[in-house]
């Protein structure tokens, strides 16, 4: 930690701070510059977490060196982590996500009947989609609006992998709800609105169930490895991030993705990065060319909201692309992966 | 709901839309432009929430003409809501918010130690405070920070209001610790990273306990009112909204204090509006002067961290005030509110 | 400048930046870590502004400690800068802006005709306010918009000041109208869009007019003061800051009214600080209380948009103000500044 | 234009309004809905661009349905404008922006010594790239910073030009210098500072020289639009737009490069779309994933800052490639650009 001092900073107020310093057991180190001075506090920063140096008369401002978090990151650990996910029949390899191959991830916004849960499947399947996404507990903004299938949804996904093997995710929402969801699920979703739910965090962290963990709206990328640190400091390692598009003053497209994040997260972290262009726009047309983007810029995962009728989806369908739509991305993205020295 | 067609819409795609829409159980109605055409949609707009109009062709935008809220609404109940907080010990008048009095709350931003809570509370009835505020689950970044004193510090509180009289405000976090602080305090605070945790919404709407629901650092006025809905649904007609800063790019404060909520607020809902200065600047010199233009543009309540030496305190120092500097905030809340024809 | 080095720095990644500092005339001073070494870089600080050090082996970071602007900081001035406009007729005192009164600049948007201009003055006038506000040269995002009266709008605002003795604001956009504009004109405006129009800044800096300079929809509170030093570096010290709102991802308001620049600014600079609650929130009804905020929180100018009847207003209607509403504002305004030891 | 009208709106104030519509040479059209009701205006919108219905009793808001801007739109020319730049010497093919070749610019932040500007171009244009950029006048936030070589660094890109071939874009930044830079240059370059500045965009659309339009840091795609409509409206039809990256609250880039706008571009314009992935991230590491990213969702050029040794660049070092890693972006870009049946 750097303590900025003020330029009329006396000799009392620096004797002041660096006696506070040594009280908690750390060390201060002063630097006098031409136009103003600096402390520098050598040892366990986290120790100075909550002390609050800005109100020390003197001090003009206080700057943190340390990373706040430390199993997520790249120094902690330089190997990319891997994480697999069993097929949920015999004789097909288990998904990957974080290695050489990109992993497609598709399904409708809310689950649906399942006649139309196993259509959407078998085209993901046969496109080179390697799981299925689908809300049975859905956060919606009003209260008047369909709240999702809930166990029901569940047990439907739960039924399309037994008769196609195909692996899914699925968000849960209450603490209440953690054990039960992650007992059939096999990739537990954190939404975007619950980054920040540390309750939920940590009772998703107690689990051994993979997490995808979405980005918050405002979130930034160092909140979102707080808050995979939250879930890794409870004994889960196996956790991905995902962008999907932040709230900016921009109002053409639903959300701003921030592909930016991609690299970035990747130089800062070994867990995998997923791009979830549906709700990084807003808009179906707009799917394709950026989940190419995301895939362009390092992504290692794709999240995507499809079905076979978007007209008829019980949500989000303005974002859904429909079974043409998917074959075309998936097409794109093979060749950019190609491109990359990856596969799909 | 108003749908606009692109100016080369075909009359069969005009056709098909109106088709649909009386599938729906509503009237179109078409009217033609020099430029463009529009599709009125007379009847209940809730019912097309979900409907993606923007997939069909010849649609180029659909526009929501009727407020997605109710009961939070002036429309649906034009006088202002006044919530009443009794006082904790007998002969003292109750509180009461969105009153001609301005309610002026205040504390530690976490539970402290029973003497400092008691000292504290003190010179904020002293001073004209009327409610003490203190996190006993606090809700932070970093796994590796203090969590809050969780139980105990419930039980200080109500130890503090019992020995004073002065009722209080605490947050919770988890759906699973509703029922159990909603027993013992007086108000339950919704934080900012929780206004759109859905469950917690509903979890606190079937208590009978007043809200305190605080703006998320990215949430709209919409959705804070929708939130409020949420609470309002499940029978809590309890609800207050607190301003607390927002999220911009500007980073010479923690938060933007966004005070043109306030008054729109008035405008959109019945229900009374709190402010945070401390939240919402995130530097203890900033608290007074925002605090008096949150009370001159129309706040109905204050909610403010103080501590006897904010330089011990356990979390939030930064932005916390000291006694001599909350008694002088309370003598220009005073001035100000006596300016509107108000009272403290 | 500190200069944050990665954890596996090795000793010639450190020598090499050493050495580099010392080339360029400065001294470094290496301080080592439990965790990681850091590097203070002792001497003028400027010198380093454009030396990519994020670029060497080695290095994390780099935290930049001197404030980057001089003439404009309380460093550099401590005693607030009060600018004075003469009245424009014999007998009344001179306008005085960053004084102990509150001072009111009002009028429409764009310059209407001299009989609109003369009626709106003198309502101004009556009512308190001390000069008038008024676009001749408009910046409009449309091309095809109304763009002002321009040199016509000039004499009329000329002409109104000789009859009624009120001196006036107007904006100037083009480099080649700033002589002409500052000829006539009392104080020169700097709109919001050209807050970072850098040869604007300069030719209004080699001016001896006083300007008011806008912060920009994404302006930080540092540009702004940077924006200032382009003006008093050409040697014009008369800057008056002003507060008009920032862009956000908030749509209730045309733009967010940023409340908390008023009280930073003040600690920063010794600069007079405005603020403009017409543009800051878009709607009349709005004005009054984020007027009477603007003051409370420490403004020293308020700039408003009236006009004797604003659905007539050639542009910015929505945002206007009537006769009436002005004189309520100017009451609640002369309230809130008795209160802290103001007056208008 | 829907004018929505308050649940309590009156017949009087209905009759009002549109009695109004009707004086400014337009017809209303009244739909009763069930909740409100809403008056359709029919006509040329921009007649009322100015009117504040939002004022008269009884409106709640108003939408407008028509976009603003005509000339830039796809809906006035379907077909996608390709600029043609020659080149500086016999036998080349020109440079086509916005045809099948994806054209990417490359050079360094400012104007650098001949020698080195003359190393770049070399290797620019062995590795593909087909024009060169360069800052002759330099909008630097700092008035202490170095501002360019103005006169003489325009000299230097045209002795480049000469020796090479290769064309060149630079930026300017004072009306005044319009002409004079517009003879020598091959594209005007608008930077993100002066997107909205209006009497700059007039000044370039009064040339015949091809413009490089930079959206600013807090522009709307809209806005962007309707600067680039600013300069055709004088008649200049050679306008390419440029994503470079919007102010956010992110601060682990120095912007927040949003891609999505490329697609969103292509849906409304058919001017050409740029992306400056050194701008839009901040960081040399970041350039290459975010100019495949760039390519990938449809970018017609990719804008690039690089210098032989960019540890010792004039300015932006930070953001700068070399040699070597311009040549491995070269070939990303190559090899995306194939998959998307282009070519560079």
């Amino acid at each position: 930690m750097i303590i900025v001092l003020k330029s009329d900073a006396t000799a009392e107020q620096i004797e002041h701070i660096e006696k506070n310093i040594r009280e908690w057991g750390l060390r201060p180190h002063v630097s006098k510059g031409a136009e103003r001075s600096v402390i520098g506090v050598i040892g366990e920063e986290s120790l100075l977490a909550n002390k609050p140096f800005d109100l020390f008369p003197g001090v003009e401002s206080v700057m943190r060196i340390q990373k706040p978090y430390k199993l997520v990151s790249r120094e902690f650990q330089s190997k990319p982590t891997k994480i697999k996910i069993p097929w949920g029949k015999p004789g097909v390899d288990p998904v990957e996500i974080g290695g050489k191959r990109v992993v497609v991830v598709a399904g409708p916004c809310s689950v649906e009947k399942p006649e139309i849960m196993l259509e959407t499947a078998r085209y993901v399947v046969a496109a080179g989609g390697r799981m299925i996404r689908a809300g049975a507990f859905k956060p919606r903004t009003s209260p008047y609006a369909f709240q999702g299938l809930g166990v029901e949804g569940l047990k439907i996904l739960a039924q399309v992998r037994e008769e196609t093997g195909i692996p899914f995710i699925t968000e849960v929402m209450d603490t209440r709800d953690v054990e039960m969801v992650a007992e059939v699920t096999d990739v537990l979703q954190i939404g975007a609105r619950n980054m920040q739910n540390y309750s939920l965090l940590k009772a998703v962290g107690r689990t051994k169930t993979p997490v995808l963990l979405k980005r918050g709206i405002a979130g930034t990328i160092e909140e979102l490895l707080m808050s995979a640190e939250y879930i890794m400091s409870q004994g889960n390692e196996k956790v991905i991030l995902c962008e999907r598009g932040i709230r900016t003053y921009e109002r053409a497209t639903r959300n701003t993705l921030d592909l930016n994040a991609v690299p970035v997260l990747h130089k800062l972290t070994h867990l995998p990065i997923a791009v979830d262009p549906s709700h990084g726009t807003g808009a179906a047309d707009l799917v394709l060319p950026m989940a190419l983007a995301g895939i362009a810029c390092g992504g290692d995962m794709l999240l995507v909201e499809t079905h076979p009728t978007p007209q008829k989806a019980v949500s989000d369908g303005a974002q859904t692309i429909d079974e043409a739509q998917f074959k075309a991305m998936m097409e794109g993205v093979r060749g950019i992966a190609a491109v990359l020295g990856r596969a799909v």
